[in-house]
């Protein structure tokens, strides 16, 4: 079963990374971007076909490494 | 104007990275994961209520900073 995982900061946090972009995106000269924020995307294949066993794998792998569960959300979506 | 920008790695593009978390998934014990691969996500505020012209100034920025496109494919989603 195919998932995606998206971590994205949590509100609050300052995201350096993103401050950059949106400078970067104003030195190129493109107009009309407000503030920007950079998160992390993981397609992960998992074994099982069962969507609750899935779900409960995908959530024990943000909760210990995808994710800093203090400054960052985490979002599971499991496709067929 | 909210908008999301995915940025993956093409097919047969090598994921270092993402073979680094499978890895890593492995030594934790956590079992039932395939194959890892990581993009990017930017979440971005457009300053123009035009959806068309929101998404144009999007794509300008993807195809200028935030998607390398040799390697890169990218995705525009505006929310409302």
């Amino acid at each position: 079963m195919k998932a995606r995982v998206t971590v994205t900061l949590k509100q609050g946090v300052l995201d350096p990374q993103g401050k950059a972009i949106e400078g970067g995106l104003k030195s190129l000269g493109i107009e009309g971007i407000g503030t920007v924020r950079q998160g992390k995307v993981f397609d992960i294949e998992v074994e099982s076909a069962d969507k609750a066993k899935a779900e409960s794998v995908l959530r024990d792998a943000c909760e210990r490494l995808l994710a800093n569960t203090v400054i960052e959300n985490y979002r599971i979506e499991l496709a067929e």
